[in-house]
């Protein structure tokens, strides 16, 4: 696959962060294959793309579906770009068999999604849904300080129409599952019904900087050592709360990072996931108590702050009934399930009626350069996706 | 001073690592002021720099002090550069009072004593005492894979002089102890009469990674969980064998570092002292045979090398007594004291007679930007080994 081979691993992934070059480079290709299709494109100024095929009646919102492009730095080749070559094939069917809408049918691009290179993920479709400010968006900063705002302006996707004034009729996404459930219950589509709730934090712990030789166990104040227990916590906490609780801490850095130097401040963050909201807020509450007693304990000093909340998201009865239909329709073995993950679809779906369609991914995972996922699933998820859109534009 | 402005820091300390550009200017100022004291210079393949003040009878090897001009990343103004400048102020103060020696007197500076930018520690004064042969040297490499002898040639200080070649008579090296013995006995001059032993370790983790969301938490090989227990017991080890074991895990690099990716590898480091070598060994057995258990019981993969073994010291009597019988005449408060931080000294002292001058630093604090030492102190570590330096090159 063309898209796939920008920002190509050697482990047959693909790490093609955010708003950089090769982030550009997918966009292009994207915006050509749209154009090829016969398309019209405009871009928001948080970067997002939409590329509109026109239906019978053009004051109708339109039909949309879409994903993302950006990937993690050890990413696969379909977490995001799945759901938008799904999209591209949906406009090219509809051509290919003359089929006219009633309604506009649009695949959309979303900025960051992923919330790897610039917190929190999902940021450019939450500005589209309201849920953030366009400063806030375009302020996002990398862990070099370089924001969302100059990177975008600088690969020339900073675009001119204001963020959310583009209506939409009803969104539909496709995404591998990224998680085991699928391919253990041996169905091929999950008719997403829910998406677990999300919190996540960034950690700062200041200790102070001595000599690894001469200075005495006891009187240290080693930010690395605290760190590390509230990692293990972390881990403690999700694991109490199975099968349910999810707890990760995915960044640290060590400073000043030196062999023979106690570590004087560690910044790490903290990703807590719950489909269950009091659950979430209880994981919350666990690791305040625990870093408020590690301060006191250990003398160091621990910021905690919580940087993003995702709620718990109950997706759109007539959208979720229109994955469900198209599904059987189709002959498709299938199952309700909770995403595991964020998508842009759940904020998309604070703003017009949102569903989801899921295919199982390899091994369940995801993020990750092995992330694989058979043609076959493939396909019946982009099926799914035309009828449930055909059905939506023509409603 | 002069030397602290290469390199400073907002903080007030000194971050030159070693053969960075700051690296080569400390080496300019230091050459420039020799020079000027009438010295020669030699510099040799590991960049190891003499400066060398002639005797009555140049056939004697040289009576020789010497130290560091690098340091750590958040380093102090005294760590190592003290005991050059004390070696430079050496020979101008035999120039001023026109004393002539017998055996000639040099100053040496020794490469990247540090083992922060390059690991191990004293790397340039161990291939100058044959501990590491001249090849091993000149390929450590940087974290982001740069070698010495890249580096040195870079700067300028790729010398021809073949290491370890260079005569010495007898080596006295001046210090901040690094430590709080000296400040809380309040005493002068610590006469330094071992230093303890180290070993240090390098350790990879190798698990999967996978997406936070919805991978559920009894499937995933977390390598950061993994490394936080090996934190968590390095310490412990540490803390066991009060008032003596020392425990530090101080570099730590996370990958793919990305907030919502379950952490697929860590490496890290660790760094265990002891003033008896048997305690040293048991520190060694305790952590392999926990990294061992953790691997069986995580399905972590997890390698575990040590990269250095420096073997507890002893100093030669005679150079002890030196510093004991100059400190005693000059009517400053000492006592006896173990380094606990290693030191080109060290090396050394397996070819030539050596001993070690400490003096004390503010709250026994190094290896950061606030480390501090008194005028007052500073000039009775110099006078201690002027007069050390004396009686041994007319001896
Ligand atoms: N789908 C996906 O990987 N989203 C990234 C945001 C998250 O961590 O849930
Ligand atoms: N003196 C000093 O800080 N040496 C660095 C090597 C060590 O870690 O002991």
């Amino acid at each position: 696959m063309e898209m796939a081979q920008i920002g190509a691993t050697e482990k047959g992934g693909v790490c093609r962060l955010a708003l950089t070059d090769l982030d550009r480079d997918g966009r292009d290709l994207f915006i050509k294959w749209c154009k090829d299709a016969g398309c019209t494109i405009t871009v928001d100024q948080m970067g997002n793309i939409f590329a509109r095929r026109p239906g019978k009646n053009n004051d109708l919102p339109p039909i949309m579906t879409g994903s993302h492009l950006d990937t993690q730095p050890t990413g696969g080749k379909f977490d995001g770009v799945y759901g938008v070559l799904a999209g591209v094939e949906v406009l090219r069917t509809l051509n290919d068999y003359g089929v006219e809408t009633e309604a506009p049918v649009e695949v959309a691009v979303w900025t960051n999604e992923e919330g790897s290179r610039f917190a929190p993920a999902m940021v450019a479709s939450g500005v589209f849904a309201g849920v953030f400010d366009l400063a806030y968006g375009l302020s996002r900063a990398d862990l070099d300080g370089k924001t969302m705002g100059q990177e975008l302006t600088r690969i020339g996707y900073a675009g001119s129409e204001p963020v959310g004034q583009h209506p939409v009729g009803a969104y539909f996404e496709a995404h591998i599952e990224q998680g085991p459930i699928l391919e253990h219950e041996t169905r091929t589509i999950g008719v997403v019904t829910h998406a677990q709730g999300q919190r996540w934090y960034e950690i700062t712990l200041t200790g102070q900087e001595a000599h690894a030789g001469p200075t005495p166990m006891p009187i240290r104040k080693d930010a690395l050592v605290g760190a590390a227990k509230i990692v293990t916590e972390v881990n403690r906490i999700g694991m109490s709360l199975q099968p349910f609780g999810r707890s990760t801490v995915g960044l640290m850095q060590v400073s000043p990072n030196s062999r023979n130097t106690i570590p004087g401040s560690v910044f790490m963050t903290v990703d807590f996931r719950n489909p269950n909201e009091e659950a979430l807020t209880g994981m919350d509450r666990d690791l305040r108590a625990f870093t408020d007693k590690l301060a006191r304990d250990s003398g160091l000093t621990i910021e905690v702050t919580q940087i993003w909340h995702s709620p718990v998201v109950t997706f759109h009865d007539k959208c979720v009934g229109a994955v469900r239909s198209a599904t059987r329709r189709l002959g498709y073995s299938n199952m309700e399930i909770v995403s595991g993950a964020g998508h842009d679809a759940c904020y998309i779906n604070r703003v017009a009626p949102t569903g989801m369609i899921f295919i199982p991914c390899e091994d369940g995972i995801s993020h990750n350069e092995v992330e694989n996922a058979t043609p076959d699933d493939c396909a019946a998820g982009g099926n799914v996706l035309l009828h449930a859109m055909i059905e939506a534009a023509n409603a």
